[in-house]
């Protein structure tokens, strides 16, 4: 029998969608998943169903599917991160070759990346956390993703993952080596963080549209399609324009039915853990984050607004709010990007796998949930200068910033003023307003730090690096 | 030779002090201090100098050190955290017995602390960590203590602990059992991130005053003395008026020498780690965190201020700023101090430590850095409800927020407007025009969630729990 060119374990909705977008590319693919008692064969239900009719070949036995796959293999993993993939690991060892490859494809922690390629060092298997970002339609018709690992493996699945993977304009596939170590599941957390922002910010300028009490969700989605012809041109625009529009079987608003506890997965936790640990201060996506705990708090929030009301209002005259909405979201979306590089910028210094910012750009031009227009200028930015000390910096956004800054300042205070909660805008804002700031409040800080724990402190007119201490008292 | 009631492994200088400190309170002490190559002795040194004519005994031999204790011994590790706590733990062991008390009273990592009380069980060996909060001077004359772990010290240890601690005017002392596991180290790394918060609006403040150009340092420092006759009663506002106020031997004020670069040791890092993984929106406290990480870029923030400017400004007539920032910063404190109890509770559910709030809220009000007059009410506000859903709900300080946040709003619009960073206070009122929210914006984010991910939903018009997806598209 003619051995398959590239194998996909699990049958979820993004490894099935997957399957058949290599079908279509004409690789012949074979696929594995186990059977569950109880439940359908999901292997014999895909080839009768959507894989019928194309060159795939099914298998529920591990050593029957490994058997089938051409030398090297390349086999991807699109099971649930956590524990089902080093089960599956396991389970797929015994039948696997020294150079064979392995993909794990799912959301993963980078950590545990990290680990499995540890693990995996002294068996010969070429190990690849591959982060894929785009969902149903990005797997079945093209994906960001976002490679890393054992770069031995690299040339072998290129082909395979870059057909697979969105397409550029001009052709380019959303899809590169990222670089070694867990960086791909590295690269993929941070995308989904800063997910996390845009998503958070898009919300916070739907709320002051809402709370102006000037706006009906048609009008909402006519301003947010405006948007999208302009300079925030984006997917998250774009389905949220399409969400606003969306009425139920009742002719209601769909929008307006759905409970304002928003769920979260991981990623964003572990941007915020990253965040701390590398000393990189990524505040919009930890206050997206905390936004969405506080949104889960349902009952909590219930109790808040008996106790203190839940009035906001936010007050501008509705002529004026399309443009200045427009600008603040699009200064503080900008910051919270600028963030995002500036975490992966540090992470690659800190375990040497020299990221190519521009690229990850690239990558996220096409294919993921971020993907938005103003990337192609994040990618020159750092082709014109890869040590980039802040995306803010560059000269485009430097521009960018400097004409849209002062709507955000006018919403943030508009907000604050009415009651309006903008944990994102505000985190940019005030991020923005410290990176330049040459006298900040923080010799306050370092000389409570000496006075009581006598931590010591850097001088104003003494060289980095020498530390003073004062008796205060 | 008569045994010695108390032992102390590490003579730096908070072993030093809490060693003199017990000398003091009649306590026959054991300490050791090892040698270290072409170092001095600092146990010789600490006899002759210190430590001289008390009853103290001094060793760098760990099996005489361990000889020289009563049965059950109870020994305190004032060592550095991390790895030194382990070594010494090993090296101590083989001298020990069972049912003798190993006390680690360092800025433990709280993790560590587990995994220790883990690797102890089967010695016998009961273990201990306790947070101590108040640096040299708390050491020496009162410190706050947050012991947790194995309950069966704790009756061994509690006559030592609270000798040393700090006292209430009513002679309580500022120690109590925090519970099992690794409670005392995270209550105290909670503790530390609550101060991070507060000494950044603390430097918040500060800057308005300093930027709306104003105020001298000495005004400063009598509007900080000022708060500190009044309601925002605390220690750090105390120092921060002694700070402003102090100069050098050159007739300058010795705060415009120090470099605006604060640094940081750890717990924030892990009070910032667990918000995120305990799923508790800590906003405040991240934020003061990343201040501080933005602050160290120095170099970063001097090119932004070439490209931006450093210009800022906070326009507010002098006469009318200290009321208002007096209110601005009560609230904000408020509410960063009701995150910090928050995330307490929630540690206290999943892990099953039964956490007193309001014990906690007593043992902070003497010898800790973050010591102040309104931790009273909040003893008070958990005793009257100890499953206070939010520190913000209860009867007082609804009240004390609803007079108050006006001027949170005031001041936070003003800095929006005169690019004033303030990201600790902007974070604050973000977090509660939240929590008082029963109309989020989050639907938004959950319709998204769903249009992209399909990750379902819940409705307004259903039971939670029943989750919905909709075809956007």
């Amino acid at each position: 029998m003619e051995k398959s060119e590239f194998g996909v374990v699990g049958l979820g909705v993004m490894g099935s969608n997957i399957v058949l977008n290599l079908a279509d590319k004409g690789v012949k693919v074979s696929v594995f998943n186990r059977l569950s008692k109880g439940k359908k064969n999901a292997v014999e239900a895909f080839l009768r169903g959507e894989g019928a009719g194309k060159k795939i070949l099914g298998f529920t036995n591990l050593k029957d599917f490994a058997q089938s796959l051409e030398s090297p293999r390349k086999i991807l993993l699109m099971v649930k991160a956590g524990d089902a993939v080093d089960e599956m690991l396991r389970g797929l060892l015994p039948f696997l070759s020294r150079g064979d490859i392995v993909i794990d494809g799912g959301n993963s922690n980078f950590k545990d990346t990290a680990r499995r390629l540890d693990e995996l060092e002294d068996s010969g298997i070429l190990f690849v956390g591959a982060g894929i970002s785009g969902g149903e339609e990005g797997a079945r018709n093209g994906a960001s993703i976002m490679p890393g690992g054992n770069e031995k493996a690299w040339g072998k699945i290129k082909p395979y993952l870059q057909k697979i993977a969105a397409k550029l304009p001009n052709g380019e596939p959303c899809c590169e080596w990222i670089g070694g170590g867990a960086s791909g599941h590295f690269v993929k957390t941070i995308h989904n963080g800063i997910e996390y922002a845009d998503m958070q910010m898009i919300a916070e300028i739907y709320q002051t549209m809402r709370k102006s009490g000037k706006f009906s969700n048609e009008e909402m989605a006519e301003v947010f399609e405006k948007f999208n012809r302009g300079k925030l041109e984006s997917f998250l625009i774009e389905i949220t324009a399409k969400i606003l529009r969306h009425k139920d079987e009742n002719g209601q608003f769909s929008l307006d039915l759905v409970l304002d506890a928003a769920g979260q997965k991981g990623t964003g936790k572990w941007s915020v853990e990253s965040g701390a640990e590398l000393g990189s201060p990524i505040s919009c996506i930890a206050e997206a984050l905390f936004a969405r705990f506080v949104s889960g708090m349902v009952e909590m929030r219930k109790s808040g607004a008996r106790i203190f009301g839940s009035e906001c209002k936010f007050n501008m005259p509705s002529g004026a709010m399309g443009a200045v909405l427009e600008n603040a979201l699009y200064a503080a979306k900008i910051i919270a990007y600028a963030q995002g590089f500036s975490i992966l910028s540090a992470a690659s210094k800190k375990f040497g796998w020299n990221l190519n910012l521009g690229e990850i750009a690239k990558i996220w031009r096409g294919g993921c949930i971020i993907r938005a227009k103003f990337l192609d200028r994040v990618t020159e930015a750092f082709s014109a200068d890869c040590d980039l000390e802040n995306l803010l910096f560059s000269e485009f956004f430097a521009e960018e910033i400097r004409s849209s800054v002062n709507s955000l300042r006018e919403v943030s205070s508009l907000a604050a003023q009415g009651g309006i909660s903008m944990p994102a805008m505000f985190s940019a804002l005030a991020y923005f307003d410290f990176v330049r700031q040459t006298e900040s409040p923080s010799n306050l800080i370092q000389a409570q730090r000496d006075f009581f724990g006598a931590h010591t402190y850097e001088r104003t007119d003494a060289p980095r690096g020498e530390f003073f201490h004062t008796k205060w008292e």
